[in-house]
């Protein structure tokens, strides 16, 4: 038996939409942007094999994850999430760089208090 | 004309490696996981695809960045480097907080030595 209405990744697939779809419950037919970035990065059969490979219970975190990294791409071909990493790591270290000059300042007025 | 040596994607798609190969340049024979990589989470004809559409001195960057954020998949099957961004964005708000509670201390000392 087929869903009455089939998920976003079938109906771009144009297949039947099974019950028991793997991406049914993660690629619904109202947002087929969310299937079609995915589709485009990872590709539909990649996608269903990640999926396949983990508990249930994990497997909407892990689409949420992969369309993210996917939008990301989409958006930025050459670094993709890559991007938002190299510019996390470098405003952690300028703001623990501020953090030991400002400690370092502070310590200075407690030793010169004593 | 084909290689001598045919990159690891082509060897282990078995085909013949042009001399005009996209992805030779980026996986070389000597390091089969790379493409292993790459190809079981993104796909050979994707990673083809998103090389052609950049211009040639971007493409090693991004075969790198798919490299690691295939790595990270494989390795974190659930978040893949994602996992990366929001252990940064923790990391981060930590530091920030701490960064402005020591600002507040030493401001404390300034507004008492005067």
């Amino acid at each position: 038996m087929s869903h009455s209405t089939r998920c976003a990744a079938c109906k771009s697939l144009r297949r039947r939409c099974p019950r028991d779809c793997i991406l049914a419950p993660y690629f619904p037919s109202n947002d087929p942007q969310r299937f079609s970035s995915v589709h485009k990065i990872f590709g539909a059969s990649n996608i269903s094999k990640i999926l396949q490979q983990l508990p249930v219970q994990e497997r909407a975190k892990a689409a949420d994850c992969m369309s993210f990294e996917a939008t990301s791409r989409i958006q930025d071909p050459v670094y993709g999430c890559v991007r938002i990493i190299s510019q996390l790591q470098q405003q952690l270290l300028i703001t623990q760089r501020e953090l030991v000059m400002t400690q370092a300042q502070l310590a200075f007025y407690y030793a010169q208090q004593q």
